[in-house]
């Protein structure tokens, strides 16, 4: 599956990412963003399924933590369906 | 439905909220949050059930856009519920 990572630049690209992923072919792409950059993805996904595509859904959403280096980070994958 | 809404406040201030919310007899608890505090909701949601409480779990995640002041602003909402 096409995953799109989402870290701190503005959420336009990443939704412009994702869109050109189904654009490409993909029936599912899964947006991944861990921290501050939860807002992002959720608004890269909003943009992507409300401004640059059509007949694609949110199937899943997942909130959990992960820890790297030691601390606990809050994470978060989003998956997008083509329908 | 109790409902804890998340703003800029530090993420354990909501935690600690709807751990609360629990400890008072709530079944279900809804943190709701929108823009850049939903990063802050998600953790919140991580602490209360990783640190404060037993036998709590997530049930559902929602993203949309809402609509403020002829902006678009995305938002989320956590459901919580006592297994």
């Amino acid at each position: 599956m096409q995953t799109v990572y989402v870290g701190d630049k503005p959420a336009i690209r990443y939704a412009t990412a994702v869109a050109m992923e189904f654009e490409n072919g993909a029936d599912e792409v899964c947006i991944k963003a861990r921290g501050r950059a939860i807002s992002t993805a959720v608004d890269a996904c909003q943009i992507s399924i409300n401004k640059f595509l059509e007949g694609v859904e949110i199937k899943d959403v997942k909130i959990f933590t992960e820890e790297i280096e030691n601390r606990n980070v809050s994470a978060i994958e989003i998956l997008l369906l083509k329908v």
